[in-house]
């Protein structure tokens, strides 16, 4: 192994974001990747249904890369392995449960089966320099690891998506002595989850909602509907233990949460009492004091199971006064309207509806500031570099690691494509390498760019005005139309007015263009544009997107 | 008067909402109109401006509007008296400050001057059958006013915004004496803010902020930029205390700051000591540590002062290292992820931003449980309409007024429209009259409605996509065209095959039509949308709007 190689981590995503976590580890020639992510689309991008990370440096070493290592099976770590497969062909490790996850997906994509490889908290394995070894953690899904990495220069640990439940439902807690044993050991670098960084205190654990569930299952005389994260397989054994403690059945709604329970079940990460599970068209069988209904759309997704109760037109259940929906999950920033406008709707039905933090019924699955510190102290690494969080999360959890005793010159806050660069002694900036969004629509990967989504933007603003009109190319007179065409800028029938003026305007200006033959089509677009722009700005305040269309004969 | 006239309370807008609050009390052939507000745009109201309540029960009944009454100068609460004014012409009553505000915006609209009659806590005046009281309430902009109406059949308590603020700045406190002595003659109605009512506790005391806001100027090495919502002088007021006791100039930017900052001083709301202020071009003439700098924006609004300082493209600031922003102001939510944006971007530029919870530097403008239990105590009405908050609140404001004795029968949690009819005795839902949103659209009120907003949602979703074509209407063949015209769908350069193909399909589906004369387009038409789609979709994943021109000749 050559002396002077050094260690380079480089976050492609998942730095000043939360969502689409990839990170690339590279040692010589070799590199792991950690994780595979997307994000959902923020407000401004238009018809996107997915974002996930700028792939480019890996595809130009695709060569090197040895290894995918997925921490856990959400989304914002798992969602675009079936992208980055594409560009590489190597084996990809996880937990038993991660790796479901992903089968589970794979269909939905056009890509070959990959080579899954199961590992469990301990084990370790030899990737070229690399001796990855895995560690269990809690979140708020089953079966999360974090990992460390022994390569040459030193000992990398990264957490992975955590939290410390001293209480776990599952009775598998976090193994805080493998982190102490690193930590003994030496560790160069620590990667650590910063999504509650700015959360003061400890997180609560999963145990304290199985006791307020349970009082409300005491409590609710009809129906109980609950709904959270599909992903979120403890929740779900919690509530489903509660149904059984209280003779009601269990009935599930929502593809996402039909999936994630029979891989879970299949897997033996969760356990259903024979006949409890019954199916939704035979919800109606039971007494509604016996059923217990799990359902998707926890964050007010408009097309989930829950969004669609709420809006009375879910083909198999109707809502009624006396039942319970348990809305046990917090929303994600910038979902706090939709949810809200969800309980609105739940409420005027007649239904109870439990959705306050006060109310005891959902844990976060990520570690507040004194967990952080806690890791950060058993750890007590040379380096630090906060990840998994937004710009000032990952401030918030380089001040933590400062006063845990790492130097401020030991604390890298980073962006996506940072390169960060470790001998044995020394760590720091080294450049950056190719990295950013890239857009999923519809069966498109990266051919909607930033041209596209202004076009979106103007469109949905004031909408579209066509204006077709076919000429005498040699003699510049007008053959047939201007016809116009309008959608989303004006409601047509009631502005006939409107659109026989700007008509009239398109005439205007044709005129001026007549008896000559045309020898160019610019100068007559731009002025139909700059005439009509102009007229219909002054008569609405609008400025709808003006294509004129000229076809000559 | 009549013996058997009623008393109807009509809320227009503010219920099930945050926002265009409007509310009628009618008395026999009398009415009077509490406020005029105006609401922002959902997310999914694409375009739109802003949202006025519908005003056709006020148009049909314009004879028997005798006043408007304002109770604070916010725009939830006077932004439609423009578009009112265009309905009914009657004197609008009241404070001060609320008038300057409304005289502020006048010249933007084009509407007669009204009538503006000012009015001060502790005044009354006659309307018809009604005795209209003013009393003084804290709220988080200064000379906000609740009121109390002597009918006929009884007395009508309104809050207003409010909280109860027992050390307020200006050491003007709410006048609980009078609800105490409202309470003591009798209240047949209360109706009261409940937009904090899922709030435990008390709302923190604006002169709470002076402290927190006097440590950060304290230890402020550079230039403090501050920023809240213009309207709160209260605040504005502090701040500027705190720039003269620690030395430093003000600058104000932001046309909404100047706006406000010049009203309130104009009237009389603020002080601002000779030579304190100074234009935003002369920020650059002192130094850093002598600098307060008041901005708009602290809602993430992208046109805002902070957000261009945050993008480093305002005109007259540049902000360095060393700055702090202070965030005087919590996110209304939906704004969170902006806000977060914009700290983000600002802590990228180096500068110290103070914004969590916990600093201190801000304190909501409405009462929380504890406030609405009091003022539930003080009046004890017999009956009690919760108003100003979303569908939950209202409820959970009901649920507080059960708790303070208000039997659940006399509570009425309302919508917009409902019509609650009183006599003397009696309380009761009779009805509705309509009631919704209005769409303020540039300069178009109403004019767009459903179809023009769906419309723009599919345009933002996947763009729009035109085929014209030229036919010889009598023999049905192709003079010119087919031509493909396409905007936020694909990135055109990079889809010349899509294209072509696309054409292609077109020109198939003409090919049934040809060799015969046309006598009806619609088949024509769709054919070559149906088979558009189909292809787009299976090639794309996406549905774009189709929109097939046909010219002939």
């Amino acid at each position: 192994m050559n002396k002077n190689n050094k260690l380079s981590i480089i976050p492609l995503g998942g730095l000043g974001e939360i969502g689409k976590n990839m990170t690339v580890f590279r040692y010589g020639d070799d590199m792991i990747i950690l994780d595979a992510g997307l994000a959902f689309p923020e407000e401004d991008m238009l018809g996107i249904d997915l974002v996930i990370p700028d792939m480019s440096y890996i595809s130009e070493n695709k060569d090197k890369v040895r290894a995918v290592v997925l921490t856990h099976g959400h989304e914002d770590h798992i969602g675009s392995l079936f992208y980055l497969l594409r560009q590489v062909s190597v084996p990809v490790y996880g937990s038993k449960l991660t790796l479901g996850l992903v089968e589970g997906r794979l269909k939905e994509y056009d890509v070959a089966a990959p080579n899954l490889i199961p590992v469990a908290p301990g084990d370790s394995l030899t990737l070229g320099p690399f001796k990855v070894g895995f560690i269990r953690v809690n979140h708020s899904i089953s079966d999360a690891l974090g990992i460390y990495l022994k390569t040459p220069v030193g000992t990398v640990v990264h957490t992975g998506d955590f939290k410390i439940d001293q209480t776990p439902v599952d009775g598998k807690m976090i193994d805080i002595h493998k982190f102490a044993e690193m930590g003994n050991q030496g560790v160069l670098v620590l990667l650590s989850d910063s999504t509650n960084a700015e959360r003061p205190g400890y997180t609560k654990s999963e145990r304290t909602v199985t006791e307020a569930l349970d009082e409300h299952f005491r409590s609710a005389k009809g129906r109980i509907i609950l709904t959270t994260f599909a992903s979120n397989v403890s929740r779900l054994q919690q509530a489903i233990q509660a149904a059984c403690a209280y003779g009601r059945k269990v009935a599930l709604l929502g593809r996402s949460m039909v999936t994630v329970v029979n891989k879970a079940v299949e897997l033996g990460y969760m356990e259903i009492p024979e006949g409890t599970l019954i199916g939704a068209e035979e919800i109606g069988r039971y007494p509604d004091n016996q059923m217990l209904i799990l359902t998707t759309g926890s964050q007010g997704e408009p097309m989930a199971a829950l969004s669609r109760l709420a809006a009375k037109n879910h083909r198999s259940l109707q809502l009624t006064p006396g039942d319970t929906v348990l809305i046990s999950a917090n929303p994600i920033p910038g979902n706090e309207r939709s949810v809200g406008r969800i309980i609105d709707s739940l409420m005027r039905l007649g239904v109870h509806v439990v959705y306050e933090r006060a109310s005891g019924i959902h844990a976060s699955g990520h570690a507040s500031q004194e967990e952080l510190k806690l890791i950060l102290n058993l750890v007590h690494p040379k380096f630090f570099i906060p990840v998994h969080g937004e710009h000032r999360m990952l401030r918030q959890h380089g001040k933590l690691a400062n006063q845990t005793g790492v130097p401020k010159e030991n604390v890298f806050i980073g962006e996506n494509g940072h390169v960060f660069e470790f001998t044995a002694e020394t760590g720091r900036f080294a450049g950056k390498v190719t990295a950013g969004k890239i857009f999923v629509d519809g069966l498109g990967v990266g051919d909607v760019g930033n041209i596209v989504i202004r076009d979106r933007r103007q469109l949905s603003q004031d909408g579209v005005l066509i204006v077709v009109v076919t000429l005498d190319k040699n003699r510049g007179c007008i053959l047939d139309g201007p016809d116009i065409v309008s959608r989303g800028f004006v409601y047509v029938r009631d502005s006939e007015a409107l659109i026989d003026e700007a008509r009239n305007i398109v005439k205007n200006v044709l005129e001026r263009f007549e008896n000559q033959p045309i020898t160019e089509w610019a100068p007559l677009k731009n002025g139909i544009r700059e005439a009509l722009v102009k007229y219909l700005f002054a008569k609405t305040g609008r400025r709808p997107m003006i294509l004129p269309i000229i076809m000559d004969l």
